[in-house]
């Protein structure tokens, strides 16, 4: 815990009270130091949160003090061609990029430290630096939410459960009646059984190495449930028993390219889509043949749900108010702020979905 | 030349009377032997052709002896669950299968000699053996078409242009003032243009190692055409150049994964869709890292353009007539049948587009 200086916002940026942060997996993976090929430090991790509007600079005409928010590390500014275009939600300037630690307006930090009277720079993450009481975003990361929305659950909407939600309802399009089968029972692909419970999937088939998460799964959607470890056959012959043909969908949430192909193998032929949603970090590409794709199945990537946070966002907090969405279910653990050593323990060890702090 | 004896259709079956009758390339690679782990001999290849009905066996209702008709190696019963699904053009028993080689009826063929008072089976090719006076082909696999469509032409619909044509309307869905980069110019590729150019694509990009295609690529729309043999950079760097950002669809139509590497490469980052064309024979996997396909871009297969032969053919056959795609281009050649071996070669020398054989 160090205090830092947070600068006033600029032109079209927004400063936020953070009240509630949670630790996704990419805040672990960063500060262990995994994947990162261009480090900057020192910085403030942290991308899943809600807050309120402190104050907005000069240009912000969507969003005014006291507003409550949910930041998002996938921006979408709104004017250029790719916000422009129905077809992705990778806006040209703001979208997820790892690597990004200062502001867009003028390539500085928002955070600083004062040591000796020498003023030294706190770098960005992931458009968002949710780790703090006080961050400074770009307003296109900056989403306002019905204020009747409880922001606690808010937090969720940052990152793992709209990646999850989207990737089913966007990305998918999951239809009534379907079938899905998700591989990895984290947050994110709890979240697209979520989603695909609510949009009427008749069988939601749930894949994980640990039995446990079956547990949890049944709550949100999950409708079958095996171990890979406790079959004698590959996982797709086992999913063709269970369907018939395959699976209309699948989601790979666990970055294994082995599972990936696997998940890919295990829809329909003729029309299954296998969405990736796993972060594949190492050099190897992706095991499957051209010819494979003659068969009709299809493979896409999905980041963030192909949510475009600013347009679909305040209409999710609704739904989720409404109670289409259940997000209550995914928050297991809460502590308050400065203990955030122990939850990232207890993230490391598997033993949280998500955890939420209390600023 | 050989005289065979062709047996007369069993239910659901058709025979016809075969007028005319093309080369294409999937003809010639059975008949060098590539490919094919279950070959079988003798047998009767072809399979682009377009004829008359010269009788229909039990049950066939939608065809009727003096139809004018086109033969497609990809069938659709118009029952199955596939033929059902608007997301595929997969037959659950008449879709493409380069292996099968005798009528789903009863596992018997319909050709056979007659040697010394021994009848011997002649095996069919691709649901449909289109090199022969007559051939009996199941009804799902024959489309009846306009009588007033110049039938000549109508052969071309069999297989090539409509992969092609169909590439870019069904499965890329190619949209007016959309950029096309087509990587190989035959006559899929070459078809692929015409069909861009018939959605009204602002920029069709030619790419061959031969560059004489541009020739005839400027008839069928191509806009800007390069030799890579010519570029001392990669063909994507090359395509991101001329368009600012890459083109909206790209469309490989060789069977080369390097080529199909490019073709990935060179489309818009955000919506850039890839169509996969060509036919990859060897063991290598798809030359894409899983990250990459966050960058939005996505890769399809396309078989038979994702056409549905005998729902959308009738009408296709109609747009062709109103000129909506032209046809006349691609047929280069013209010979008797009894000349096949003469056209083959020609083929083989990459010196035709489409011969047309008249029977």
């Amino acid at each position: 815990m160090e205090a830092v200086q947070v600068d006033p916002p600029q032109k079209m940026e927004v400063r936020i009270k953070i009240l509630f942060t949670s630790i996704c997996h990419t805040d672990l993976s960063a500060w262990l130091g995994e994947n990162e090929t261009q480090r900057v430090y020192p910085r403030i991790l942290g991308h899943e949160a809600a807050g309120i509007v402190e104050s907005v600079g000069e240009g912000v005409m969507d969003m005014k003090e006291g507003d409550h928010v949910v930041p998002i590390f996938n921006g979408e500014c709104g004017e250029c061609v790719y916000c422009k275009c129905e077809k992705t939600n990778l806006c040209e300037k703001y979208r997820v990029n790892p690597f990004k630690s200062v502001m867009v307006n003028d390539g500085r930090t928002r955070f600083s430290t004062n040591k000796d009277g020498k003023k030294k720079p706190i770098f960005h993450f992931l458009n968002t630096s949710t780790f703090s009481e006080y961050t400074v975003l770009d307003s296109a990361c900056v989403v306002k939410i019905d204020s009747n929305a409880p922001l606690k659950n808010m937090t969720l909407l940052s990152c793992g459960v709209s990646t999850g939600i989207g990737a089913a309802w966007n990305t998918a399009n999951v239809q009534a009646d379907s079938s899905v089968a998700i591989f990895g029972l984290g947050p994110v692909g709890l979240a697209v059984a979520e989603g695909a419970r609510a949009r009427g999937a008749s069988k939601i088939i749930g894949v994980d190495i640990n039995s446990q998460k079956f547990v949890k799964g049944q709550a949100m959607g999950i409708t079958d449930f095996f171990n890979p470890k406790d079959l004698d056959k590959p996982v797709h012959k086992k999913i063709l028993e269970m369907t018939g043909s395959g699976v209309d969908f699948s989601f790979e949430c666990v970055g294994n390219l082995d599972v990936l192909r696997e998940a890919f193998l295990s829809t329909h032929d003729g029309w299954g889509l296998t969405v990736v949603l796993g972060i594949h970090p190492g050099p190897r590409m992706i095991p499957l043949h051209p010819m494979e794709l003659f068969d009709g199945r299809k493979i896409v990537g999905s980041v963030f749900g192909d949510v475009k946070g600013k347009t679909q966002l305040p209409h999710f907090a609704k739904q989720c108010m409404r109670g289409v969405v259940n997000l209550d279910e995914f928050i297991t653990h809460e502590l308050p702020f400065d203990k955030i050593n122990e939850a990232i323990q207890l993230l490391v060890d598997g033993k949280s979905l998500r955890w939420l702090l209390h600023l």
